[in-house]
């Protein structure tokens, strides 16, 4: 059994950058109302962003052995995303690790599970999403799978793909439909520009998204 | 059967706006304890404060199409109160119905569901109650009721109720019961303005509260 | 029966001054990985830390007659940590209690269950730990139990223990093993700090922690 | 306001009876999928099954009122499927609505809440799907609607649709699409009778189903 | 510190008896809808029902020693009632103390936490109500309360108080009470035997409680 | 990358059936008190009990291609031990497989997911562990791992594992430490035979299990 992969293709780094600048809401719209990961894993603290391309981790029940070889593994860019088999309340990242991901130009941590040191991470600005915090520490003794494919909150993760998140969510784009997904979320952003300045107006929102056909359509009866 | 219901009594506006001025917790203690709304629903961002005329919508599982419709049926001062069914893990509201709903003047929306957009709606002022945030997009094809009772957080909500919400949580007035409960509200915070002076001064919270008797009575034994 | 005990041995004060300027992850992980407080009994705001000995109180359910009480027990520097008997949506902790443990030195609360008039708390800027937020107010007729043994979020509580928390989360320390685990989480302290700027050179973390061994010990393979 | 509305077709009664006798995973598949009920709400004790059209209430928080009325409202093989706004730990229905109920020929209650005299309800062997139990009594004091459109465990009911529960779940049939999703579950009921000789000889799952081939399209690699 | 006390009065043998005829509905009625413990502690396997007099315990976290003293203090006709401090996913109960329990005659258990022998326990034919299974051993290190009051399910317990359960839930009666909610209690059974019989000829619920002018009142409206 | 791999050891299976006549918590017990699942994992339905080498499945979430896979990879005596990335709610196995796994002499299922089809299952009496029952099919399409290491509530489980489930839980015996754990768990149920009979004869619990000498070294004070 090999326990780490390394032979996984990302999408050129253009690509990634474009995405940064996007809500993960729209990408999620773009998608195809597709990869949105469950609300439960949030931002660690208020007004992050993270945005790169996905290191898949599986770490043991209370065990980040794993999370220090993804660390090695990481290419700059790249955004560490782990797993922990529902065992979430660990501190399975601390400060040290921020300091050598950053060190690293590693992008971020999205973890199904908690962190600690989130004071001293918050100074660094490293973006963290996670269930919350725990001063409970982990061991180093478990060997997991990293660049494997994993389901994180609800979504599978294939090493590669882009993720997107902010404080409305997480997105993943799978890589082979980043470009289209890309595409389309820049035209709705254009589009959705144009909305916002006729709704100021005062415009109904009824009218402005064709809601009245609906309404009529689906027999409405107001008094 | 009707769906839209317009023809409902609002308090008057004087009396909404004195609300404002006081916290949900004077107001649900003046209230004779009642009314206050589950604290699962929680401001969406730090510092708000909700006061406004319910105007009351039940939206199907996912959908938001009753809240497009609310826009045009709320009026200036209103709070649009939102029930979902118990299917919350969605984005029913985002950055152009916020944009609308400034427009026209709405005081704030409290939906017992997630919205997106967050980081716009802030920016924006907009004062929200929610369960938290998805970026999950809803349909818009299912009808549900306007002006309904509903009941939201365990509390029924009529169409112009009061809603008055901060940090500590949302209270529910009943339009019939505003002014009575206005009246206590204001004796109670002159009442307290004085129990603070007199607390800063290291006095017994316990002989202050006439606590003393009370302990005495139940057969408090101290060593 | 016996409600409140006072004859109960603190830690000397300067021991304690000393746990304020560690970390809670620290300090837990200097108690040999004990004493970890649930993480749903989280810091009311950001950026809080408390750090005081503990008096503790058993409330009746939604009743804070014994936090009354608890106010006129504890002494400068103590910090108050109640349980509800899992009676949490009640805001059993409020305005004036805070003017009144300010005015007597209390360091501060911890509680398994709601408290309210949060703005005001965090205006005097007062260290308060809980599950969250409620307006329901509290009856005052119950009597509970003041300085006997609780059980905080999966940890035992003894009057006089060292409680210190933080963003992370609480950590309780006995207060036989106060000078000790003091001891053992200052040099945790000066041992990371080489960490640290090691790290930032950009130095493997596998490798800096010995991991590579355990990784070949465990019969990792890589692709 | 019309609390209360009568005036809604139910499907024929041989349609409802053909139901009766198929499961709920096979309605399920039969109407593409739509319709799966929350699997928190679950039978009241085992090896019970519903089957009949829908009379939808809601109630007040900890209320019952509506449920007496609704006992009145609803016809000999209707089913009373009832809404309580998140307000589950109340004993919504007991041993007397029981008798009411077998005595009018309801054919069972679904309810988003709980109930009691659990062990009588038992005995006269009638039908309940419910949340769990409780012995909390209810008030007769809030009005609700009755036959209104209501949204249980995420799926809309309208009065007159089809619920069927079993163990395994409910499943609620739009009305309009009962005779079509009947002729797809009888269909689906013969073909599995076919596919569980088959099966029962030893013949490979991945074979019998076709999904060689699209474990081989997905490129699946074995060792 | 005292740990154990056992200077309490219990209630006459004989009116804990009447009480074991009566279901913890009627008497939770009786007592004026008060004493209704949450509905997550719940009999172990189905048809128990438990009835005699408590002895509080409060145990440690996953530690069971004060379980092995209350077997001790207990006597014959009491239930043992405990609490765990929220570290529910322990077995703090076994087929060996199940063993020496019904040598001494004890009644029941009622714990806020998990058991373990449950196979054993059912044969035994034990009452025993709980919050479900954990193969999870415990320690016997930690001491605890046993006859001080506790908060079980959101109830205040005393030693002595009546415990009834059976599948609806628990109810507790304050021993001061006990007489007084049993004359209620067996009115109430008289006045519900009448009901049955009438409500059997088809009569409707809204006539026979006289909620037709409760509804009146309120305004309902019919189609 | 490889999804399947089959080249895994497994333990005697003369080894594996002595452990079918050994309880669950006895087995924990002689661990080590490890291996312990969470007992959110329960049984189907009463009085089942699962034995058996483990064949470890991730399923993609809502997706039950990589069972069907299983069921052609597993041999007699597997039992087939299923993740599926916290999507619980949907119906992963169902009557027909259940029919193939008897055919091919699969022990039981342990599935942190939902099943359906049970009144069938329990009927064929295969005993299934898992989460609770879901009418909501799954689709066939993303391809999993089988025979890797998975977390399984909270437990790592490796191919070839002992699995050992009754209605108290399940534990996990490391294939590599089987035979030393049947040695000590055959140990402690004659020691426990002796015990149950003692202990019947009404000697106190406390004596019995030498913790008079524990209390009073922890300081006991009766009243």
């Amino acid at each position: 059994m090999i326990h780490v992969r390394r032979g996984f293709e990302r999408p050129e780094r253009e690509l990634v950058r474009a995405f940064s600048e996007l809500s993960s809401a729209t990408v999620y719209e773009a998608s195809g109302r597709k990869g949105a990961v469950s609300n439960l894993i949030r931002p660690a603290y208020w007004g992050i962003k993270v945005c790169g391309t996905a290191v898949t981790v599986q770490c043991g029940p209370g065990d980040n052995l794993m999370l220090h070889k993804a660390l090695e593994v990481a290419q700059e860019g790249d955004v560490i995303v782990a797993v922990t088999g529902g065992a979430y309340e660990y501190g399975y990242w601390g400060e040290l690790m921020t300091v050598s991901a950053l060190a690293r130009g590693i992008a971020g941590l999205v973890i199904d599970g908690c962190i600690r040191d989130s004071e001293e991470i918050v100074k660094m600005e490293f973006p963290v999403f996670c269930r919350g915090f725990s001063i409970r520490g982990t061991t180093k003794e478990i060997l997991g799978l990293i660049n494997y494919p994993i389901t994180l909150g609800g979504v599978v993760v294939n090493p590669g793909d882009i993720v997107l998140g902010d404080n409305d969510g997480i997105v993943i784009v799978k890589k082979e439909d980043a470009k289209d997904v890309l595409e389309k979320a820049l035209k709705r952003v254009a589009n959705e520009e144009k909305k916002r300045e006729v709704l100021k107006t005062g415009v109904s929102s009824v009218d402005y998204n064709n809601l009245r056909e609906v309404l009529d359509r689906l027999g409405l009866k107001e008094e």
